[in-house]
């Protein structure tokens, strides 16, 4: 296991050096959205604290992060009137994980709707609505 | 939100009625190896108590399940010598979901190994050894 990365993105993200579009933070999880959104509403959930991924979380970080989980999934589905919800979470480079601060991924999914391809930027207008929409959805 | 059905599959496995590859159990838990790996080593966590998937499930249920997918995406790891783990939660049949009692996908990875395709039967018996491998690292 490589330890943790404080200039990770994330971790800037937490420190409010770079920007992000949040939509929830309570004392231990943020949650705030993707900027390459598979879907539209598509949007992450991390620990404040520092940890890699599962493989080294301690058991408060990850209840703490599965309670906010839920409660984005609950949102986000209600938000965009979706028919369900995708739930992903990568470990390592091998496992799909980019970003070397624990976090799940929340998308609110529509029936005949496939993810776009993996990678690319959205329109920030767009993601700044969908923010919105989940934010009035908590 | 359609209701628990008493007669989804893991609700059966649960009771004993089919047959399962069990490969941990705890008071809350029980995680047993998916019959269509879609990588070496892929198994599922579910809660022994009835739940639909993450939107209904309640904090007791999602922390006792978070926590044993630790352990198995632990344990898959190194019973596998992964290089990481990949995990997926699927809710509702748009969101990816089949079976309707909560679980977690746990799948342990190697570097440009792709998952195979879903849907396809495995090996009962390679599936025995993985399990083992999975039993032997926990």
């Amino acid at each position: 296991m490589t330890a943790y990365d404080d200039d990770n993105i994330f971790a800037k993200i937490l420190r409010g050096e770079i920007p992000s579009t949040r939509v929830y933070e309570d004392d231990d999880t943020l949650a705030f959205m993707d900027i390459m959104p598979r879907v539209d509403g598509h949007l992450l959930v991390i620990p404040k604290t520092p940890c890699r991924n599962v493989l080294d979380a301690s058991p408060a970080q990850l209840e703490a992060v599965i309670r906010t989980v839920q409660k984005l999934a609950q949102a986000s589905k209600a938000a965009f009137d979706a028919d369900g919800v995708t739930i992903q979470q990568f470990n390592e480079a091998a496992g799909g994980q980019e970003v070397f601060h624990l976090h799940f991924h929340v998308l609110p999914r529509h029936e005949g709707v496939s993810p776009r391809a993996p990678g690319q930027m959205g329109d920030m207008d767009a993601i700044a609505a969908h923010a919105e929409k989940i934010r009035a959805a908590l």
